[in-house]
């Protein structure tokens, strides 16, 4: 079996080495030393460059190197029948959920101020007298992660998803009524949801207008998500009166973007959950293996929902 | 049934207003207005003034106000079969795992430097390869709770209490041994003990001497768990490399403090969770229906093991 990794621009020298590790009858090869591309038979990718798929003629199944799949579905190139799947393991979904909770509650509980007075030796005590009230806008794995998370903190979340869910843990919303419901009662409204023809500027001026005064915008989904210039109107309209941004259209941020410099927006440079590699050199075994048994990779893309 | 809130320095207002809805025919006074102090049934304190329990010759019961009774078992005038009871609520130690999950996820992925890099337009992704390892002294309500929460955000985390526990849901540590062994293992080590004789200046050198390199030591327990020069000592020495304090022997911490200047050292000022009066309210009036009904109060002190 050839398995060829492709992310441009990033080191896989840990990657790679972990999976020789955890299966040495595998044939790795690193993009862009392809050797022979109709060989290949499996290949998991991150922002691979064009034409890439059209010369893999042997492929098997391909995988996105991470959650989203976006630029594995938008590619011209990718065959109509070619399974596709996807890398969440429960580190990257507890990463996500670790950012939420330490910004949502560091920022609900202002612990910045504290820095502030202890340089001018102030004695200052100050709690919220009640929790935030979260609501994730997707409920996938990470959404999933999360709202235990705040559930063990007795910090109220609830969700709005594609459809109707039977999940029961928390309060779940769906259809445009649902959203708008959601937006209304979030103190944080976080973004998690996957691109598709559906999401795509989910974030816009009609549903800000929904939302609070004072409540938060947190877009860690993508930068597609959000209508850039409609959230810069709802900020000078205090609804949300912060966002969290850590993905945008443009990555890296171009230095001349209003972003940088607003006062209502805290920037982190698309790392609230990085994949890691030993959880990916293992759920890249894994999936490698399910393809080998005739199965399709893990997470594979369900095609009916656009991701 | 005469209830006394006796709490110098706090507003109660809302306390009593709360608790008069919920238990109409209790009458209810606020120190110093006690009225004739051998009718007072049931009263709760907080840092209440010297000779104030003798005069309250009539008691059936006391509780603290707050979590920690030493307040109260340190009083001389505390009759000695007299039940001592506290207030520790699901919203306190929800508040308090908050405080913690806040402080070390915000601390561990180092959030703090994003608004730096924001200023100067860098775009620099960063987050740490694995979940920070973190220690509980005391395992009660509050470190349940803060167990919960880092075990859904797969933090891994132990802790260490009096006696051998049956708890199996994190490896548990006792005695001195066990002490040692989870401070070495910790990079946050988080006291969260009640204070007793046997917990006074626990943090201490010999503790320090068995911490990591670049570990940090949180302390949300009590002022007297902590012996000041020696963490002095130890910070210079880099273990712990950072002190999170939000409890001091004296408080508001006095201006001349070295903690207040101190480049390793962060200061929040008694508040990682604060009694709240709608939680506080529910409590008092189930505390006064058990002792009503011939009951101990709510959370009864263990006088074998001293809180």
């Amino acid at each position: 079996m050839i398995l060829l990794i492709c992310a441009p621009g990033r080191d896989h020298s840990g990657l790679v080495q972990r999976i020789g590790q955890l299966a040495p009858d595998l044939d790795v090869r690193v993009w862009p030393e392809v050797g022979c591309p109709q060989a290949v038979d499996f290949a998991v990718v991150w922002k691979h460059p064009a034409g890439l798929l059209r010369e893999l003629t042997g492929l098997k199944a391909v995988s996105s190197l991470g959650a989203g799949v976006e630029h594995l579905l938008n590619d011209p190139d990718l065959p109509p029948n070619l399974p596709v799947g996807r890398l969440v393991g429960p580190r990257l979904a507890a990463d996500m959920a670790g950012y939420l909770v330490a910004q949502i509650l560091g920022d609900w509980r202002r612990l910045d101020r504290f820095p502030h007075h202890q340089r001018r030796k102030q004695w200052r005590p100050w709690a919220p007298d009640r929790p935030p009230q979260v609501g994730l806008l997707g409920f996938g794995r990470m959404g999933k992660r999360a709202a235990q998370a705040f559930k063990a903190l007795k910090v109220p979340v609830a969700a709005w998803r594609r459809g109707a869910g039977t999940e029961a843990s928390i309060p779940l919303h769906h259809d445009r009524q649902g959203l708008e419901t959601l937006a209304g009662w979030s103190d944080y409204l976080v973004c998690l949801l996957p691109l598709t023809d559906h999401t795509r500027g989910i974030l816009d001026q009609e549903l800000f207008r929904r939302m609070k005064p004072d409540s938060v915008l947190i877009n860690v989904g993508r930068g597609e998500h959000l209508v850039e210039k409609d959230l810069l109107d709802a900020l000078a309209k205090n609804r949300p009166s912060l966002a969290i941004l850590d993905v945008f259209g443009e990555e890296p941020l171009p230095p001349q973007h209003p972003f940088w410099t607003h006062p209502a927006v805290r920037i982190t440079p698309h790392c609230a959950s990085l994949t890691q590699p030993e959880e990916a050199a293992e759920l890249i075994v894994a999936s490698v293996r399910r393809v080998q048994a005739g199965l399709p990779p893990l997470d594979p893309v369900q095609w009916e929902f656009g991701y």
